[in-house]
């Protein structure tokens, strides 16, 4: 993945706003001299040989020779039996982990501060094995898969993501006192994997537990780990405490080294075309990235100039509580990490 | 039911500050002459003929005749194999739907105003189904059973109760997205439901989307309805939202009148039988059940005086921030129902 020092990242702008806060962020890069190099492609799944959804060759052939990706919002398109876009993604990849920090953000306004932990979610089974039946008429059963293999390499991610970013407690996330065997499994794996890691403090907390001791002190929170639909609920709540899906990163982890970092909030038809876009979200999923590919100085200059530009409050978007356009806000930016130099 | 003008109510005074707890609601309940007459009973599992686990045969009388209990905490004994009181107790009086009304109290600080909403969980069936398997060494299944008669049964207790406690809107939380077949049966039967009640709006969200903007304003909620494993999330995500456990009431509705309503929080050994414990949840929740019972006087008077004492931060236990005692703050609201006679 190496062009003459640059690194490739394959560029996935996706619809709506997308394409404009895809181009705040090459811009920003630009000004920061990251150096990356973008490959721009379409993921959108067409049918393949077979009459399987597939995500077009191009798009494919770009990412297995990148390894990571940078992406927009999609829209799922409604021809019938077209699959969600972002399932298809993290399968084609098998992105086993998502990954949200959710950090308050100073200078924007929510009912709580201080909040800094990070949601891990198994992203490949659980509830979302898509196996499903009619028992009889009117009976219906969804089944959820766990297995060791994928419980034991979250989990792994879990404590060395905590390890190697100065975080101190992992927590897992269950309801075992139900899905005795199912969470059962997931939990012995974390306490497993736990035993390898006496540096990082372990505790579990039923996923009832978590919610409400969550929205009444997130602060308690470092990492949390969890089975795939208890992730997707929890990640979109503690997104909610930091403002929204707006202003929240989102990485999607493989193995070797693969993945794709997303903001995971919607297209915004309404305001697409418009320079009205906040591109906040998609910025803080590059800079992920960045730190994903070692590029921790481009990372931290650019996440301080985000954030720098929130507390000022002089250049915000709408949604923000400001009233500049995307490409304003997106030059006050660039305008801070050129004063860094 | 019916003794002399007295309704009889199965009191289950519970473990650790259970019984404190019940004896200040008693209390509370001869203030206010409510037409009540108690029948205590303890329901901790025993083994019965062929080893099954079964409420004691003088509880489950009781029950019967009376059809309406109230019940403080209860510790599930650690016996190898006993089950969960909370599960034993919904099957065995086939209790279907959990009500939890999440109000902000006035005077008692939190992160949130205005939040007035009811969670309506479907309590017998989905995540909790007990149905679980080892594929093969290391793939273990859980499965989630969704019925048409379970799903309509819970839809319509929903409607039923938004169009009888003046509510104006019901959602359907969900993710047929993912579980098409489960969460769409479900879903399919809400909207069928929905049909019958066309004085109250009918909406649908997936419950991601729901916890994100929960947090950000609940006051955009009132009536929610979802299968089991959900609503044991989103009902305590609600309940921290307005103070937490000690402060939100829960009922258990069952077919025909049955139903045992409960304090949900835990027996808090560490202060039981010290007179310190906060007898709110279960106040409130024995105002819900005489509100169940028809008795709306009673229930109206009881409730404004704890919400009184609450807001006039004079006489209130540890946790509400106060430094009296149990028995203090049941005299404070004592006095104030005798007051408004
Ligand atoms: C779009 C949908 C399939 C997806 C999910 O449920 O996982 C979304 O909610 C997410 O969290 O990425
Ligand atoms: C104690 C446990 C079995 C129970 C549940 O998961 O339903 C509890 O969390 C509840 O909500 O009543």
């Amino acid at each position: 993945a190496f062009t003459r020092g640059l690194q490739t990242v394959t560029l996935i702008p996706g619809d709506g706003i997308g394409p404009e806060i895809s181009a705040a962020v090459v811009k920003i890069f630009e000004a920061a001299k990251a150096p990356i190099q973008w490959e721009e492609r379409n993921v959108t799944a067409i049918k393949g040989p077979g009459g399987k959804w597939m995500i077009p060759p191009e798009a494919k052939e770009s990412m297995d020779r990148s390894k990571i990706g940078l992406k927009g919002p999609l829209k799922t398109p409604i021809a019938a039996g077209h699959p969600s876009m972002n399932l298809l993604l993290r399968k084609t990849f098998d992105l086993y982990a998502n990954v949200r920090p959710c950090v308050s953000i100073e200078g924007y306004k929510t009912p709580y501060t201080n909040v800094n932990l990070v949601t891990i979610r198994e992203n490949t089974e659980g509830e979302y094995s898509g196996i499903e039946h009619v028992i009889v008429d009117g009976v219906v059963q969804s089944i959820k898969l766990i297995t060791e293999e994928a419980s034991q390499r979250i989990a792994e991610y879990a404590f060395e993501y905590a390890r190697n970013n100065q975080r101190t407690s992992v927590t897992a996330v269950h309801k075992a006192n139900i899905m005795r065997m199912s969470d059962g499994l997931f939990l012995r794996k974390c306490r497993e994997v736990a035993e390898n890691y006496k540096d990082v403090k372990f505790t579990e907390m039923y996923l009832d537990t978590v919610c409400l001791n969550m929205v009444q002190d997130p602060t308690q929170f470092d990492v949390l780990v969890m089975p795939n639909l208890y992730g997707d609920i929890l990640s979109d709540l503690c997104a909610g405490l930091i403002g929204g899906l707006g202003v929240t990163p989102s990485g999607n982890i493989g193995a070797n080294g693969v993945a794709i970092f997303e903001s995971v909030h919607g297209t915004a038809p309404d305001i697409a075309g418009l320079d009205l876009a906040n591109p906040t979200a998609l910025l803080l999923s590059a800079v992920m990235m960045l730190r994903h590919m070692g590029l921790h100085g481009h990372a931290a200059k650019i996440e301080a100039s985000c954030y720098d530009t929130i507390r000022d409050k002089k250049v915000l978007t709408k949604d923000l509580g400001g009233n500049s356009k995307c490409s304003e806000f997106t030059s006050e930016i660039c305008r801070r990490i050129q004063d860094m130099d």
